[in-house]
């Protein structure tokens, strides 16, 4: 039996940590009901484990091939595609008027975890069909939806997301694809894009790609670049599948993990032009895109929640089992060996492991919810305040899930030795997966001055003090709460620091923005650290609330949730005053080191 | 051309940071001269260039197999072990009467970090071919040496060390292979051993395993193990291979990286026995291999110095030379893409990268400095003092190395991005490559409560005293050296933090071991970057005199060691006040860690 979340800890994060019953209040969701939302993740489980688990290391070890005509995968591949789409996740969250299940955003994501959690390669390809079928119903016309989105809500289409190109990198205003307008009103696209994950495939009889162009005669820099839709195959009025786009397949990249994804480089219009059309405003793609790109940051945070979480969860089983050595007070080499668990160290390992994978996943469902209450919130200044908040803290969900999701991949391997170094066990894989989540959909320093250069100063600091609002909250409540109290103590300092920390850039930005973000990275960092503690705060409080009544198994699963929470706030809270200390300091050694010194 | 590592910086470390010229004055290295030296870095640098680097990949892409009666690798490998073998280093260490070229031990290291850079896995096997031969040298009987020792030196033979077993992991006490004396005073060995590297493989005519083995009535424990020589073929009187011995390949086991070394299951004594031979005392075992220990540990912190320092060389290259993006200050769309290397976080990566490579390698050829004194300085109470200086050193060199150097190739992968994640690039293997080395020769947890229960507590702590003497000497020296004093001042807290906490926790020990011991992985920590930062200023205090007639390239490359010195020293020195808090306070949470709550 393969175990790819801790059922109860959804539960507990889904109905106690958040309010997600009280979704149920919401007239969108009138004929909802908390046994529907259980049931969903009831079929997403099982689909996971059934369809995608068993084949997640196969595909590795097989990685698609291009025969110069198809792109081959493992044939389980299209079996786990096809039951995830005849569930209903590819448009479960769309309005029941377009076809969907209203399902709310915060519960589609859980289900989706356990997707990523059994095999995050080929979970990849619904995750970006998603995203593009979401940009088409946000800003597509009524035309493009009619001919496209059926087909990419049941199945029979993909989609991805084609930004980047070969001479470009993080630098998105750079992109150099151009479009040209022709007498119809569609567009010829010319360019060639890289890294174009699910850019081909044999799971879907077409494939929509979501692409990045400047029209002809466009202004250079972001403001020149537009959103096109560009299908592998034309479609027909009737939705038939035409001729084959100009759209194809220069070549497949090898990746170190997510390899039964494959990763493309794509050339649009070697054969007089792709055909395109315009999804959106002319000049307003990256705009439109970054609809697409923040989600897909949640859902990268996701990704790296659900990998760390299958590692600790393997890693525990492992722990459990594997005897090894003795405790130090011991010197009889006859008593017997002790379990793994038994050693301090390994202790302090798991439950490094513990604080990262159940806190991201904590952290990206508290993301979900924001989203939730942005969309759905009765009250407008408590849409517009989810709003602001979310932004604030996507980088930061996306950051410091990748970093800490690695982290936690890393111990998993260490606490197995030489068998989490070598394939015979899964960890292995799974570290290899894990380690793109901080490359995609921005490496960790575009986060970083997202963070401090855009988003803490946004509407004079707005989004920042709801952030500090609802901590004092949390605080406030831990204060006088036995058994938190000391938890809650650990914030001050750092909560000071951080609001210092903060006034200072800011104001440094106006006239040095080099030398006031040169350092942005560590204030992500830090920023992070303080939004996973209280993270693990708020938990800790759900959880001794939840003691004075629990049986027997919740009192150990709540009393895990505070000795994580302690873990925290003991070993990774207070790391940020020496950080705090380097950014007040405006350190300067990265920006003053010459080329020529290295 | 592949840049393997830089020369000026080996000619540093050697002539400038350690005074290996001093070394001619000694009897044994009369003969020598820095030229001969320096032809022994050419020669190796060379052979590892022309051997060793071309096949990397092709090693890692296609994985030794066994047909089910040989195993087979790329062919280049073998090319590179002969070459190896013939240039004389299998052997150059040794007396010029046992064949040797009495190579100082930190030439040799020096000569052997090219041929890890350029191809850690094909290294390998003469790397443990080195350690057993050594063994012999120290333990072996007469007889033993006659029969195995040339064929050793020059390459014919290679050699293992056979320790860990499926049941058993890093605690050695427990393994139960067992060895039953013969009538002919040759023993019957029974077992099996697990991760054997180069436990087979087709690169000479034999294999020489130094076995971990029980005779049969040993007490339990390590005081009931044994070494053993057990070779593949049996060898005849006058040299020539005789009939196989009873040790089979079990199996191969499919590492992340590394994999052009062969790991393997091997079973002794499945036919009746294998024949060994006894080296050095029964009971004494474990001690005798702790000597191949102590060196592999060394050794492979220089695996993970060469493997960071070849992803450093190749992130510099590749951030001077890929254009991205523009800096924050620049708000022009049509204004020129500047080089990755202008970003000031990329500049902060590569500084990092720099630290611990450069560093890590500084660290090695200190300790086989150290090791070099005890063994051929004239004084009597400076070989003591370098032997318990190295001692306790070792874990700490071992670990950092190892830690650092993921570090390293962590951050190569994030500098390069998506390009740093396929296997296009060479970033790729080198980052899986890296990831063995904090676990094999004792996972990181082992090297903290060697340091801390039993390296700074020994002799009354005699070893702790040489090295904050040490400590001290170089930073009354910065104290009033312009450009150093301020790297100088940051020592004095952390230094008085080490001091009172090593006391603590030592006087701790001796009543209430587990509590003590509990957080020793952070006491390895805190002191290894307090070594590190002590390593970084010795250089900086060099290159800082060096300035002062330096020509311009000097000039540059002297800037470059001061400064990665103050990124070490601003950066990653103050970290260790948080983790000297959480020492002090004996923190408990992993202590306190229920199995059930996890």
């Amino acid at each position: 039996m393969t175990t790819l979340l801790n059922d109860r800890d959804l539960q507990f994060l889904l109905y106690e940590f958040l309010d997600t019953e009280a979704l149920l209040d919401r007239p969108r969701y009138a004929d909802h009901s908390r046994e529907i939302f259980d049931a969903t993740l009831d079929t997403a489980r099982e689909i996971a484990a059934d369809l995608f688990a068993p084949h997640n290391a196969k595909g590795d070890a097989n990685e698609p091939h291009f025969d110069g005509e198809r792109v081959h995968l493992v044939p389980e591949t299209k079996a786990a595609w096809d039951a995830f789409a005849q569930a209903g996740f590819l448009s479960a969250h769309w309005n029941e008027n377009e076809g969907g299940l209203q399902m709310p955003e915060v519960v589609l994501r859980s289900a989706i975890a356990y997707f990523k959690s059994a095999n995050v390669a080929t979970a990849s390809y619904s995750f970006l069909s998603i995203g593009a079928a979401n940009l088409l119903r946000s800003f597509g016309m009524q035309e493009q939806k009619t001919r496209y989105l059926a087909q990419m809500g049941d199945g029979r289409f993909s989609g991805t997301m084609a930004l980047t190109e070969p001479g470009q990198g993080s630098a998105l205003g750079d992109i150099t694809t151009r479009a040209e307008l022709q007498a119809d009103g569609t567009y010829r696209l010319f360019g060639q894009k890289m890294f174009i994950s699910g850019g081909d495939h044999n799971l879907t009889d077409n494939i929509v790609h979501m692409v990045l162009a400047r029209i002809k005669g466009a202004p250079a820099g972001v403001k020149g670049i537009s959103l096109f839709l560009v299908p592998k195959y034309l479609v027909n009025d009737n939705g038939s599948l035409g001729a084959r786009n100009d759209v194809t397949l220069a070549g497949l990249l090898h990746k170190m993990g997510w390899r039964n994804t494959t990763s493309t480089v794509l050339s649009f219009g070697e054969k007089g032009g792709a055909v395109g059309t315009l999804v959106g405003e002319a000049g307003k793609g990256l705009g439109h895109m970054f609809q697409m790109m923040n989600e897909a940051r949640i859902g990268i945070g996701l990704c790296a929640a659900a990998i760390a979480y299958r590692a600790y969860l393997l890693t525990l089983d492992y722990a459990r089992e594997r005897p090894q050595g003795r405790r130090p007070s011991c010197k009889d080499p006859l008593s017997p060996q002790v379990k793994l668990i038994e050693h301090v160290d390994v202790r302090r390992m798991l439950l490094a492991q513990k604080a990262y994978a159940e806190g991201a996943l904590a952290m990206c469902l508290y993301a979900s919810s924001l989203f939730e209450d942005q969309h759905t919130h009765a009250d407008p200044q408590v849409r517009r305040d989810a709003g602001l908040l979310l932004d604030l803290l996507t980088p930061v969900v996306k950051s410091w899930a990748s970093k800490y999701g690695c982290a936690s991949n890393d111990l998993a391997i260490q606490i197995l030795g030489g068998s989490g170094y070598i394939r015979e066990y899964q960890q292995e894989q799974l570290y290899r997966d894990q380690r793109l989540n901080p490359i995609h959909e921005g490496a960790e320093a575009i986060h970083g001055i997202d963070l401090l250069g855009r988003k803490v100063i946004m509407q004079s600091g707005a989004a920042y003090r709801l952030f500090r609002t609802a901590v004092d909250a949390t605080l406030e409540e831990g204060r006088t709460f036995a058994g938190i109290e000391l938890l809650s103590a650990g914030f001050t300092t750092p909560l000071a620091r951080l609001d210092s920390v903060t006034a200072q850039l800011a104001q440094l930005q106006a006239g040095d923005p080099e030398r006031a973000l040169a350092n942005a990275i560590v204030y992500l960092d830090a920023f992070g650290r303080i939004f996973a503690a209280w993270i693990w705060l708020k938990q800790a409080l759900v959880a001794q609330r939840g003691l004075a009544t629990a049986n027997d198994a919740d009192r150990d699963f709540y009393s895990g949730k505070i000795h994580a929470a302690r873990y925290y706030c003991n070993w990774e809270l207070p790391a940020t005053l020496p950080q705090f200390d380097l950014l007040a300091g405006v350190e300067e050694t990265p920006l003053t080191m010459q080329d020529a010194w290295f």
